[in-house]
């Protein structure tokens, strides 16, 4: 499926940071599924995790060690998400960085662990400790494109993207990978997502072009509604690039540097709704006049959300009752349902809370039938907008989450 | 499908309230569609109304009719909502119950329209009204089944329930009828409920009886959590029963009636869920130890639209780890991970927030294979509880929404 998806785009290197990816056997044979990404002394980091208040044990590991100190390395691996696994989860996770830490010759704090899969199952610790010699012999600056491929689950095709900016007179790069295609609707970041540029930003700056990042693009992100337990989001800043190093959040510097970050961010949440489980379609919702930003996207969630907006996208069915429907329940403070505008492309549906005098089934039909839809509503009530992706609900998505596990 | 429901129960008739069904042909040819219940001048009525803010035609005439006057018939009709149908949708309604109490003998303000069907579409008022005289000519007590079909649409089977309760040397019915499958997530009651007692009660206290049972009952069901245009539930008292009348809602006598009318909302709500679309689980979701009741429904509705908990029980899949996710996720103001318990019916599954010791697999699987399943979960920080139902979600679910209109 993969709505506009056409393989994997040029991931370019950045200088500092090396990737190494195996099969390790942890759930199936003969799939990569474990991923190595190294990164030179005095690089630092910058994450944002789930909210979910059931966060996976490498959740918890993670969040705590970046804390303390700036990580050496990060090690993910698929199969098994060591989440709902208590104690021993947390145990098996701090094992399994242990190890690495020894091999790499660094402390266990400067580890970061990072899984995905089912959900409370018991951690293969042993199988993920046996493969790390190999993944440190294939540690390679041009591993993107391979860890790429070692982070999917359900995903359908790998998903990665890169940008190359100007701080000055140094070009800078910024290259990332991401996973995820079901219980995808981040509150903070989705699963997982590893972004590293080769400019040189000082800590709490890095910190907060993450977040403004994440906010704009993984943060407006859902296929189902459901926040994982896994969702993190990683950026590591090198330095190599030998810029200036950026150590304030005004300036050109960083206002270059928010932009090339929030694009690769963008491009890697918008292909986990184009990779969506069993999506046909790649959706955007906006929604402009609102009171505030928060009534516009709540507004948009709700419509994101119906199961049954969802299943008439899958179906090409112009049934655009069902979005009038949602955005009357949308849970918000105020609504004059007779200023209500509904959009789809640049049909106009609704107008002033009924149907256009102009609109025919054929021309919502015409627009239905395309892959990439934008729905649009205007609540008519203020200044503020909000804009979000999502996908259609299909047979596929019942078909692959209810043989999930078999 | 319809997860335990087997054939309508007998529906007692209520002394006072006659029922007329026929084919009109609104949308689909030989099919019940257009249903007339009138009750004897007296009869008080009470209702509850969607809150959905786009309201149908309909709602809105009714509800304005019934602030005015008691009415002396409900016309409802399948086919179409007459919803974001703007003012020609108005003035439908309203040239529907002008036909109607012209025919009656009574005032236009005494007739309550309802709708159900498509979203959007203009209203066929004139097939409607050519129905009317074949309507009242079918007028009878002895209608309630004949009326039950008559409301359906993706319903699979009719819906109703009776109860006869005693109110001192009296015996009083309570006897209704519902319809719904698919945009179901009253927020107020649910579209269409139809409920009639012989009971002599007085207009406030029958409005507070209404507004209990619809709240324990309607207010506690979710197929798809989209919250519908057009729901309606309305109980009406003939006082043919000739029991003093209850004017109180403290007392003996209004709480044998209100017992009796949760249970028959109860019973008709359960219906609705068990026959929700494509459903082949009927599932009720406990939440206890909350700090609020609040709290409670948040996390229970948030399992219980988790589009992956639904998928896993429509693959009889223990696959707990989604419905901690959903927990983890409420949006609830605090929550002790550690002190969270989950049961499938009398399995612990999840103990102080991770799998039980004693959990295995077959366990789980032997439940999750009953078509009719309790998630219990036990928050551990309070002492407030509540408890919902609701259904899967299969292939058909989608199949139906996807092919709603074709």
């Amino acid at each position: 499926m993969a709505v506009g998806l056409h393989g994997l785009p040029s991931l370019a290197p950045v200088t500092g940071v090396r990737l190494g990816t195996i099969a390790a056997g942890i759930r199936k044979k003969d799939r990569r599924d474990l991923v190595l990404i190294e990164c030179t002394p005095g690089t630092h980091a910058a994450a944002t995790f789930t909210r979910n208040r059931f966060c996976a044990a490498p959740v918890i590991v993670a969040r705590e060690h970046l804390a303390k100190t700036a990580p050496r390395a990060l090690l993910i691996n698929t199969g098994f998400a060591n989440a709902g696994t208590g104690e021993p989860g947390l145990q098996d996770a701090r094992a399994c960085c242990g190890a690495l830490a020894e091999r790499l010759g660094c402390r266990a704090d400067e580890i970061l662990p990072f899984s995905t899969g089912v959900i409370g199952e018991r951690f293969p610790r042993d199988r993920i400790i046996a493969g790390l010699p190999a993944c440190i012999a294939g540690l390679s600056e041009n591993g993107w494109a391979e860890a790429a491929h070692g982070i999917m689950t359900t995903d359908t095709v790998p998903k990665g993207s890169s940008r190359k900016t100007h701080l000055g007179s140094r070009t800078v790069t910024v290259t990332g990978i991401t996973k995820g295609a079901g219980m995808i609707r981040p509150d903070m970041a989705t699963m997982l997502a590893f972004v590293a540029t080769d400019a040189a930003v000082a800590p709490a700056v890095l910190q907060a072009c993450v977040s403004a990042a994440v906010d704009a693009s993984f943060n407006r992100i859902t296929v189902d509604g459901d926040t994982s337990t896994n969702d993190a989001c990683v950026l590591l800043a090198t330095g190599a690039a030998g810029n200036p190093v950026i150590d304030q959040t005004g300036g050109e510097a960083y206002a270059a540097l928010l932009n090339a970050v929030t694009e690769v961010f963008t491009e890697l949440a918008q292909a986990i709704v184009r990779d969506a489980e069993g999506a046909t379609k790649f959706i955007t919702v906006e929604v402009q006049g609102g009171r505030s930003e928060a009534d516009c996207l709540a507004v948009a969630y709700t419509i994101a959300h119906s199961p049954l907006v969802k299943t008439a996208f899958f179906a090409c069915d112009p049934n655009w009752g069902r979005i009038l429907a949602a955005v009357g329940r949308a849970p918000i403070g105020q609504l004059d349902v007779g200023r209500v505008t509904i959009h789809l492309n640049e049909i106009r549906v609704v107008h002033n809370g009924a149907l256009d005098a102009d609109y025919t089934e054929p021309k919502g039909l015409a627009v239905m039938r395309l892959p990439e839809i934008r729905i649009g509503v205007d609540l008519g009530a203020g200044t503020a907008s909000a804009r979000i992706w999502t996908s259609d609900l299909s047979h596929d998505y019942v078909r692959i989450n209810a043989e999930y596990r078999s």
